[in-house]
């Protein structure tokens, strides 16, 4: 595979101490020519799922060969294993506690399943001593930046089978037929994503549409949009966005306070009509 | 035009969601050669004013060539137009919606008027499907980085003249020969700026300055001072900030809090003496 | 020194006004090849001692001969001097108030004391003319940027001796035996970062540690943990974090929420046995 010699990097470390600092110096120091690009250091502290969604919602547009570090690791130190995962043409180094469980799930639904994961047991190429409370300096960046400069990934350690991985919350069909999905997350605009995709709904993409109903917190949601300036200003609507989830969203508003709802809350879809609901 | 390979990037996108990731992806995947610098995912949401704002304070200081993506974007999917503008010895690519309405003013006071627009119409620069939602991935993008490849910009459609943008707000000589002025944006350090130009007041510039007095809020200020360090702590001051407007600022003080005014506050500023005033 | 191109960047600045921008447009404008790396805008504002933690936590994993520019000014346009260091095979560009305290602390510590400062003093590298209100733009990157080009440092002025330094505030064995230290910062996970090191009580990572006793705020503490994940859950403890200081933490939780303690609060560690308190 080419190496475009990117490194990505998505971490819970924030910006305002010297971690990713740390890590970027490292990633230099070690292949001086890397190209490094921030996804994200704004992953909530802690949360695995969060991360997990960071990455799988932004890794598929790098080009092939890129490295992406995603660094989210309440169990740095302890036995949790350091992973380097290979998914279709890109690379990954992660702790490995599910942060890559998105990744996993993307890549066999549109890749059908290239999926090959290996444990770093390579410690010849960890920064010494290696810490037990920093592995994104001292493990995971000189793995990455050893593989940007094009080592070979067996090199790092065999293949494992038994990684750990979650299932994402997956929306349900209820007794009243409607489709009961969650919030996964509230992006910088208020939007309320959830884990309903269009592919769960398809009816609602075609031409003439069935009248829907979205309940979510104390609002009852009738209007489905395309685009965000088509809200009447005020008025909440359902919109596929371009992460591929329902989203309830405000024009040049903030939804998620106009609902009172956050991370988790359940939303409910209706379609009218017995075809549309059996569909679900 | 040399170009150097740079894509600034001005959005309103924050740094928590995968959009700015997902958008330097694109720009990767397009020219994996290309330099990305980020110049601010921070404008407030929807902001068009404070977008514009943002990428006419910074622009002017990259290398000639240099490609600006400024997305602010709240009219995504709907009919507004997707330009790309040359204007002296840089090109922007943003929405048709007046987040280059400064730039615009700056290049006609600065640089006598070399402003260029095209529509972009070249769909096939397009990454495919365009979303309704997204063109910051989509189109803007992908344009963005042809353009820093070499393509040149005639390829990507016609000029128009018709392109949005408005004025920004000019400060007014009221009756009483005071100069009023409003708010443009509190700084990250608490410097309240405002619209009143070093151009608009010179005299207090020169040599021996006519005593003035600035009413802003709650406060009447005296002070003029050429750097933070020289004001009295704790009082407010005037001073012709590295924007090139006059800011009421504190030395190592926030006086956003202290004069308890915002964005869009009126602040007047009067200089003693006939000559003075008749030259506002 | 070989030069690595590439110039670093500690500011007060944030993120969400256009100085970042300005700056790293004057870095590229004056070369265009250099490898610009953020490594914090969020030092907090006008705080000298903050930015020269983050400076010296940092700067040390970056390849030899980076160019580390180092903005936290609140004298800028006063009489304080722009300085160069020459520090191991660092360069740093600041202004002369103690900002690379720390980092001149560490080389002493660690280097034997290579540490060479020069006042910048060459103005034809400035950016003309120079502001007195943001010298990041118009003093410091110029600089920087011919630094990393290869201008050889002797070119910007002459050595001087005098330049400003402040001690960091050093732990102090109390009449008890106890070793009395503060809390430097507070990082995104809530962790208390105290100036405690482990040279300061080597006992505690040795074999057999004897108990000790952390207080700090309401709580007193007599767990030490090698990582983080060992912490009972919602029980601080003890643990030297990647900085190489004592830190107080919490097992996916907010130490400093907890302990209702921040920046600057006392903490006493005792150690158990008199040979223990003896090494103090």
């Amino acid at each position: 595979m080419a190496r475009p010699q990117i490194v990505t990097l998505t971490t819970d470390f924030g910006l305002a101490d010297p971690y990713a600092g740390a890590l970027k110096g490292v990633l230099l120091d070690v292949f001086p020519e890397v190209r490094i690009v921030d996804i994200t250091h704004a992953v909530q502290a802690f949360d695995v799922f969060d991360g997990a969604l960071a990455i799988s919602e932004s890794y598929s547009y790098f080009p092939s060969g890129t490295v992406h570090m995603v660094v989210v690791d309440p169990g740095v130190g302890s036995e949790r294993r350091p992973i380097l995962a290979t998914i279709g043409e890109h690379y990954f180094v992660a702790p490995d506690n599910g942060v890559l469980s998105l990744v996993y799930e993307r890549a066999e639904r549109e890749l059908a399943g290239s999926v090959l994961v290996r444990e770093i047991t390579s410690t010849h190429y960890f920064r010494q001593p290696v810490s037990s409370t920093f592995h994104g300096r001292d493990v995971f960046a000189p793995v990455a930046a050893n593989l940007a400069k094009g080592v070979d990934s067996q090199k790092f350690g065999d293949e494992i089978t038994d990684y750990v991985r979650f299932a994402a919350p997956k929306p349900k069909v209820a007794p009243d037929q409607s489709l009961r999905g969650v919030v996964l997350k509230i992006d910088r605009f208020g939007n309320l994503v959830t884990n309903i995709r269009a592919s769960d709904a398809p009816q609602l993409l075609g031409e003439n549409p069935p009248p829907c109903r979205i309940k979510a917190g104390t609002q009852e949601i009738t209007d489905i949009c395309t685009h965000y300036a088509q809200g009447t200003p005020g008025k909440p609507f359902g919109i596929f966005g371009s992460m591929g989830y329902l989203e309830i969203s405000i024009n040049r508003g903030t939804a998620a306070k106009l609902l009172g709802i956050g991370k988790g809350a359940e939303v409910a879809l209706s379609l009218e009509g017995a075809a549309a609901a059996g569909s679900l």
